[in-house]
């Protein structure tokens, strides 16, 4: 059977695959020290007490990866870490293939939605903006392990608010959770509204432009209208068919994704018009049934 | 034994390849009403006399291409046409593989240079600005065979330029032989010059900027300002090792190819800093070459 392992800030999902659903799952506390320790130990109690034989296991990761060894992981506190020895103690024959968490959850979102060799892009917004790359049907790490990252793309021109990473005008600066709320704080006193400038969250502020609040309605356009303009661009570059908007911001759902969809066409090549942009379909189970396909 | 055929506006070059070399051209003349029958004749007159086996044809096309049927090729003017049959009625077991002419360059470079399963970018900075994505050393057609048409990628927010496919802002706007033309007029007289605001041309105003002229200066950071940008955006959405740079345009050679690497860095994400952007090295055969490992 196929393992999806998908590892989170505070907890880590392991889903059972077989033939692209998830027929069991287990969750394990994210405990630093003993991580994966604690996660093939849950699977291989669960494996014996069950009967099942472990084809491979795959792993999405928060944070950057190159093979089986990680790079960093910013919000668990690991550093280069080859989780391929500690794999290997508990199941010695069976397959590991690990990925960034965005990676694995495009795989897992295209897995659900379409043909099993299809092109798709993921993003997430989240607290950062994150995203991933299948092409026919396999995730693309990248060169550098670094495939997705547009979150650092350079394409506010208007703000130059400075991102965690260095640069300015990052995609992250502005359609993030973080983001968005940076806009509705900077354009407050331009617009009445409803919105509590101590208190807002992202949430609050796509809630307020569903009810037609002038303050959430021009945040709501200026996000669209960056994103729309960024997938303009990527669509480009890759030439995919459908672009899956994840992540906490993504729950704003239609609202924010038929305006993504009309400025990306005011913005998109006549040739790649008819695209399609979509809210992902499968939430948190995404980076472990795409994780599980990874090999 | 392969043939890669590179199809231009004047001329179509034909390439016999064997293990990666071209070992014999051919040059025929690009007449739209006979101009497939012509090239497979010649080809097949070639084959007889010397007696080789044609494994497969390779087709790259200035034009959009779906499979083997030409949407349009508005530098040759042939529309809506099927090479298949065609290239079946003289050779009816070699197989056939089209795409479009930056792929097909693109998969050149990657062959000549690096090892055959590389991933890297193609941008020809020719009238108008192209782009070629190979990865893992497959041409990436996309799903509208639209992948690396990055000149119409929406990154020029200053000049507003008018773009032929109805956009603004495209990357083509400023970075082709006629975008450069353009900056060179819009800051005409911004500047002391050399240059004759009535017949420069590109490459006048790159060899104005390798001897100090100031508006020839201002002119190139403008330019690879652009592409700079443009690169570090496309790496962030495909990651991959190497772009090459081809076309008239990068014949400025390492005066250009400096000047974007400089302001590549200045954009790039820390973890994709260390990307090679070079100079195209083989010019007109990269066509025949890529398209020739296009099967």
């Amino acid at each position: 059977m196929r393992v999806g392992i998908d590892v989170g800030g505070t907890t880590v999902k392991v889903g059972f695959i077989e033939d692209y659903k998830i027929i069991h799952t287990l969750v394990v506390e994210t405990k630093k020290e003993t991580l994966f320790d604690d996660v093939f130990k849950a699977i291989k109690k669960f494996v014996m007490e069950n009967n099942i034989e472990v084809e491979g296991l795959g792993v999405g990761l928060p944070g950057h990866v190159v093979g089986t060894v990680i790079d960093k992981l910013p919000n668990v506190g690991i550093e280069n870490l080859d989780i391929a020895p500690i794999a290997k103690s508990y199941f010695p024959n069976a397959i590991l293939k690990c990925t960034n968490d965005a990676n694995a959850a495009a795989l897992g979102e295209l897995l659900n939605d379409t043909d099993k060799q299809a092109s798709g892009y993921m993003i997430t917004l989240g607290t950062g903006v994150g995203g991933g790359l299948v092409i026919d049907g396999k995730v693309r790490d990248g060169v550098h392990a670094n495939c997705g990252e547009i979150g650092h793309m350079f394409i506010d021109y208007v703000h130059n608010y400075k991102c965690s990473c260095g640069l300015v005008g990052c995609l992250e600066t502005v359609a993030s959770a973080t983001g968005i709320v940076r806009l509705a704080n900077q354009y407050y006193d331009d617009f009445k509204t409803c919105l509590n400038k101590e208190t807002m969250k992202a949430k609050d502020v796509f809630d307020a432009a569903r009810v037609g609040d002038p303050l959430g309605l021009f945040v709501l356009e200026m996000v669209a209208d960056t994103l729309g303009r960024a997938i303009s661009i990527i669509e480009l570059a890759v030439d995919v068919d459908t672009f899956y908007i994840g992540g906490g911001v993504s729950n704003a759902g239609a609202l924010l994704i038929d305006k993504i969809t009309e400025y990306y066409k005011r913005y998109a090549h006549y040739a790649v018009k008819n695209i399609t942009i979509k809210r992902a379909a499968l939430g948190n189970d995404a980076g472990m049934l795409g994780a599980a396909y990874l090999f």
